[in-house]
């Protein structure tokens, strides 16, 4: 590998001053590894290790089924959710850590399309973006199936002119997954609002990466994720928020024993519980629980050397900071290797990531040039990574999650250096580096 | 406290020459603690805390988001599914581990209510037990709700006469969380299918605690639970099973990615993977899988020691003969102590665990005396758990489950010396027993 230019004393010096460097001693991260995929699956906190092992040897083993309560396991939903909440801009009592995001979409998006039908019972659309996260449409198809509704599917433009009298509950992701481009949630709320129509969101690629005030947004049911920007390892449970207006109001069809107004009662009948607790629904996976609190835990620390105590203001404006760092390094050093920026540079509209298309010539397979670039990169200990397009509307990507607890402009640097190299000396046309077969 | 009697030689040979005695080291048992309520909480598994700690430290730490393919976690549901299967009597490639129990009835009760209603479409009763377990028939009012049906709740002698034409479903838990009542399976499917039903079993108390000839006894769908029986740790995830003349015939409502034929392709159409891959949702829990795993490694343990590699036979054998000890001791030494056998003493029609209603004289406070009991033998590191009645037809119950992985015919003996003890001398009424509050 030739050596990267040495990074430069201004982005060292940035490095130097920046008031959240010392964020990054928080995390255990590998050696050599540059991570830009930290919305995909947040790194290890320092502090996890030893509280797992301490849920499973003491708590667990120790403990045994007396943890439930001297452990307090049976208030981590709770307990775990006024954190989330502090994070989102949402009150105490407004969120429980559970099961996973298309789970906990399935529970948010049937009490939406009850409150609809009460409501505004002609009301037959549920209306989506196209590019939304798959697994949200796949979950909206099923729903709309049961009730005989209609998903339609639009580009994020055309949410004004859609936004009609027949739109029962507009779902939509807060901060999209390929792209980064970012809604502008207060005023999508006010016009859905304007319209009649129930706002879901789906805080995935939002939560923990910039400011959110669901509450005072004027939003109505939202879901996120707590392995990308909430650092809560891998598959750790998500969460949800209903707004307390319709938290007692509407009913969710997943009615488990978690979500019993008495749950050791062990009464027959169904009484649900009041507020978020409604939207629990069995036993959570207490281990990996603890492992979110962790998670969790980084971004609160963040609070203490945050201005006024928000944590996500500061930590939002390093990664701004840094993405635009990123974007001007790309677009100085890479220039004419066929990087296409997909993400808005617009600062309101963009989240805290950046993806790339990849113009390749004509000689080059279709489909396989972004992947192996993408593989490259990773062979060097730069972490991003690749999301196939559709060959049509949508191109292949290489994608770039900007994580402000852990990342320097040092990295940033170092991270450009290496793309132009993997694409300037053809390193990525490399047989090791080519799809094995096309993901269909 | 008072010395307890010896335990007998006899039953100090039992344990001595016991085939199974080594299962016991695989476990990290708190001293002083005799453990009855591994049908609530398995206990730690001796592998568990590193198996847990590497997947923390090296899996997540290390290997970041790489360890998706590299540790194996994209397939860990299919992967721990095809060790339940060994335990359940499916085949391969029929059951997956994810979710909790009450998230995966919901899949199965709602594909059992699609397959009733194109086979049957005029039939409008999902049938099950009136005591069985609360969150099920939860469940089961949110889906008949949902679907027009009437949930119809009978005692277990009531079936036979209960199955006719009208039933969709018959939903039932396999061994009584409450009395360790066991239906037998294969009868009661085939009596289902006689009728035209489909059968859905919650296996909670069942697996890892009773052979099951899932496949071979004709039954239609089923889910069960990791953390009991299994070993898997607190709220570990639950498990699936579809009988495969079903699986790519009806579908779930969860559509989540997980449960696409090709989730990483991120099509916006919905397409079911095939086979139980399709019962997936959202992303799982992977810490909580990976203490699950080690749970299912020390059943599958007891194959090396049991004849003929069938691990639930030989660990059926000795729970019937410790369960049978444990009824004879309370007994003989606690007889005219008021306590009352909930449990059939009929080996076909017991599950893992015996309960004891309390029968008191009329002075003491009714509906507080088996919980007080219970604490008093927490205190002596006896753990069982206690049952909240209905004050009606269903009494209050102190339930103790009968492990035969760990537990020996000498702790059988001391925990029924316990138990005589807090009885005979009055030492469950002292006011710290007490219950503080009525569960209501």
């Amino acid at each position: 590998m030739t050596a990267l230019t040495a990074c430069p004393a201004e982005l060292r010096r940035l490095d130097a001053e920046d008031p959240l460097r010392s964020l990054r001693e928080l995390f255990e991260l590998p050696q050599g590894v540059i991570y830009l995929d930290g919305n995909s699956l947040g790194p290890l906190p320092r502090a996890a290790p030893q509280r797992v092992a301490d849920a499973v040897s003491r708590q667990w083993g120790q403990g045994l089924i007396r943890s439930w309560n001297s452990a307090g396991w049976f208030d981590m939903p709770q307990r775990l959710g006024d954190k989330i909440a502090t994070l989102v801009g949402a009150d105490p009592g407004e969120v429980v850590a559970t099961d996973s995001t298309s789970i906990n979409l399935y529970k948010v998006l049937s009490a939406a399309l009850h409150g609809a039908e009460r409501d505004h019972p002609g009301r037959k659309i549920l209306l989506s973006e196209r590019s939304n996260f798959p697994t949200d449409l796949y979950i909206a198809q099923s729903l709309c199936a049961q009730r005989g509704l209609t998903l339609k599917l639009i580009e994020p433009e055309e949410i004004d002119g859609a936004l009609n009298v027949e739109v029962a509950v507009l779902m939509l992701t807060h901060v999209n997954y390929r792209t980064g481009a970012m809604h502008d949630m207060a005023e999508v709320n006010r016009k859905a609002r304007l319209a009649g129509a129930l706002t879901v969101w789906d805080l995935a690629h939002s939560a923990g990466a910039v400011p959110l005030e669901l509450k005072a947004s004027g939003a109505d049911f939202a879901v996120g994720c707590g392995y990308k920007f909430l650092n809560g390892g891998p598959g750790a449970p998500a969460f949800v928020w209903i707004h307390p207006r319709h938290s007692e109001q509407l009913s969710q069809p997943l009615s488990g024993w978690w979500s019993h107004a008495a749950p050791f009662a062990f009464t027959p009948e169904y009484q649900p519980a009041k507020g978020i607790t409604r939207y629990l629904c069995g036993t959570q996976p207490i281990l990996s629980m603890v492992a979110l609190d962790a998670g969790l835990d980084t971004l609160l620390a963040a609070r203490d050397l945050a201005p006024a105590g928000q944590p996500m203001v500061a930590l939002r404006a390093k990664s701004l900071a840094l993405s635009d760092c990123f974007i001007q390094l790309v677009e100085q050093h890479c220039q004419g290797l066929g990087l296409r920026l997909i993400t808005p540079r617009n600062h309101k509209q963009r989240g805290s990531e950046v993806s790339w298309a990849l113009d390749v010539p004509a000689a080059v397979p279709s489909g396989s040039s972004a992947y192996a670039v993408m593989q490259a990169l990773i062979a060097r200990g730069v972490i991003g990574d690749f999301r196939a397009g559709d060959g049509d509307a949508q191109p292949d990507i290489l994608r770039f999650g900007i994580t402000p607890m852990y990342l320097r402009f040092a990295d940033i640097w170092n991270a450009v250096e290496h793309l132009r190299q993997v694409l300037q000396g053809g390193e990525w046309q490399r047989p090791e580096f080519a799809r094995k077969q096309a993901v269909t």
